[in-house]
């Protein structure tokens, strides 16, 4: 980027003090800031680094006002929010290149790609599948019939999309994983101990805003729908089983499995290595620690509430146990 | 499908009661049924609701003989088994598309494919590789040299099959997995600290009937075989080590982990995320629930073992350190 | 192979007894020799079993000095790692297929790919990518613009390597890896819950002699790089958070996850299933058993520190508080 300070600021409503003409040519943290670079500073213990790195320009709180520096600053309410919106508001002020779609790509006659969209190479689209305004269709990405991307969707390399998926509006999804595979369901013969198939006819809905990291996998329903509600965000490597239904603007971080037929409600946050056991169901804004393991059935919505520990119980009750534990080891 | 119900209920050996020739279109859950479709109700207590979905017909155990209802009947002894062996004949009864080899596929020419197999767009085939009658190779699988597959195998997008690895009949692989990686063997040595590698020479044998979830990984054996019994089922997201044997039957949840050496006996079941040590061996029937961590160098098999916790106890005995441990931190 | 065993033996420095001439075809374990094989002994009690053996030579400690047989005998101090170099030697000394650019390829004609370089099937070489001398790209593998490999390195199949990543020399990735992906960094917008991006903009740096196994996913820095140090030797299905700082000699087992800005320094080993929580420091040669969580913000590093447990512990701590807690239940 380049651009001056003050239209920076605009786009997020913060106020300039000293010179807003100066050119931002990038952003970056504290520790590597370069000159021309844009950084923020959320704690007034954190402002004299920023004052002497070699930033050009500083978002920070109100607390900085009455400071002495020759260095530009963007004062606002939520200095890391309004750097992460005048970062993305940079990227996406570079025009991307126009759509394209490589020759190399294989698209069935009946899919529907929007002129709009760009198709990478080697990319498979089948029969019945539609792709909306503007998405970007990475290399080597398949997309199975019938599939549906709504627009703005953006596919990293090799990713899968089984037949019958369905993502709504900027839905991003990173390398490599794997989107509406077969659920794990099978039905054991008492006589013979054997192991067969129990259908999984259903499909996989995500909505809106949904962000979903690297080898990644996500079953589809068994009749009904596994569903991704908007706003979600899923880190590398989770694993949510086939008619797992979760809410709008959950955290997911890595590694973490969610069993079959559990309920994640809105604003849920859950650590890395979680585990959530089948039929659970947690509710609205509980947070859920690292490697905690959730076996009860139903866990309240309570904002504040945050478990820990396999099982999990209430962090206090957790630290408790672990305190008690440790005392009674050293008598 | 398009079946008369009386049809359906000869594959299984179930006794109709009310209107045979109803024609059934579909297959479907409690929740989700629609006219034409086929339900199952496994307990007297889900009857009722199957009697007011909109289902057609319903498979039932015998407790359904005497009920009042215009829908037909379906009953037998295993009403949820008989209800998959239905659906999946009925899968079966659509003739698939033709044996098709895309001329995107790259087939050495010492490859041997029968003529039966479907090799789908970007295919890679090795020099030696041979694939058995009516297998399905995903778009962009890359099958390396002297692989061996027997009849009916279903690989899905993007698997990748090392050099060397046997597959039996009617394997199912989903996308993303990787079968006979290098196993992680290193040597250090001690007078600079450097791990170098030690030789994996070995390969993987995976027998029939058995179904790899997606972005699976599964290492060869250092010199002897990694070996997958017949009709064994992995899920999404699990790492077997160099020179597992994983006998007949075993079920292997998401994201579970067994490390190098270790034996996993017919009829285990691993739950999701579980570790199992290195060389330990867990005897048949044994169960392992979600999250345990089994270091014990010898589970003796004996059905009606559950496993659970860190390090892996006999369920009870886990249960009571659990509720003792509140009872302290209560004190 | 098929190489004289004192040819074989001059390349450790080891010392022939019995005949020297008798040629090596292979290698092996006890468990697996054919006649021509060479097997190695470390412990005394597993002589006569390797005597016992088809196998024609054996590396063995100087404990093996005196034993009456007529197999060859290879006398060193380091009988396992002198059997692995051996081995390698062998292993290299076949000569590669020359180099070859695949003509399905796509390499961009601003990437600049050593002639020496083998470049698979499928293979996608973006824009200012430098590939060293002898490196061998997988098929399918996709190079995102600018990255940069050293010397020597081999990329397994489908494997993506994003934008800008770094590898030094002879470093190795396995199948479906993914390096150098978007982290997992949100701002949470308090007036509406939703969670925006946060920029990533940093890079990924692999040094010298790293080697990585299959369905990997490690992801770039936030605005500084994402570091693994040389030698270090990472398995399957790890996830590498962003800014992580990992030392040289490192070894990381299968499904741990290190989250954002932890350090991991020299000689440190995570067994599998380890979890390092966000901004952990793991002094050098510490070692965390498998499935531990480590929360706690420093752990000095000491050699002979063993770590165990969520919170993670010194093992000895961890294995007391674990017999005590069996102690209180029986009670």
């Amino acid at each position: 980027m380049n651009v001056p300070v003050h239209t920076l600021a605009r786009t997020v409503g913060a106020v300039v003090v000293g010179d807003g003409n100066v050119m931002v040519t990038g952003s970056s943290d504290l520790y590597h800031a370069q000159p021309g670079d844009l950084v923020f500073v959320e704690h007034p213990g954190d402002l004299d680094r920023a004052l002497a790195s070699a930033a050009t320009a500083i978002v920070a709180g109100w607390f900085a006002r009455g400071c002495h520096t020759t260095k530009t600053l963007v004062l606002c309410e939520q200095p890391r929010l309004s750097f992460a919106r005048i970062a993305a508001a940079a990227a996406a002020s570079v025009p991307p290149p126009g759509p394209r779609r490589d020759p190399s790509a294989s698209v069935d006659p009946t899919a529907v790609v929007d002129s709009t969209a760009t198709v990478c190479q080697g990319v498979i689209i089948e029969a019945g599948a539609r792709i909306g305004a503007r998405c970007r269709i990475g290399p080597r990405v398949i997309i199975e019939r019938d599939v549906r991307l709504g627009d703005d969707c953006d596919l990293g390399p090799a990713v899968v999309v089984h037949a019958g998926t369905r993502l709504g509006h900027r839905v991003c999804v990173h390398a490599g994983s794997v989107l509406g595979s077969r659920g794990f369901g099978y039905v054991q013969d008492p006589a013979t101990g054997r192991h067969e198939r129990f259908p999984q006819a259903g499909m996989l809905v995500i909505e809106e805003d949904v962000e979903i990291g690297a080898n990644v996998t996500v079953d589809r329903g068994t009749f009904g729908a596994t569903r991704i509600g908007r706003g979600t965000k899923i880190d590398n490597l989770v694993q949510i089983a086939h008619n797992v239904q979760i809410g709008e603007h959950v955290i997911i971080a890595a590694q973490t499995g969610i069993a079959g037929s559990a309920v994640i409600e809105d604003h849920v946050v859950l650590a890395g290595q979680v585990g959530i056991a089948d039929h659970v169901r947690i509710g609205a804004g509980v947070q859920v620690a690292a490697q905690s393991g959730v076996l009860r059935r139903r866990v309240p919505g309570r904002p504040g509430t945050v478990l820990m520990g396999t099982p999990a119980r209430p962090m206090r009750t957790t630290l408790q146990q672990w305190a008690a534990l440790g005392r009674l080891a050293k008598r």
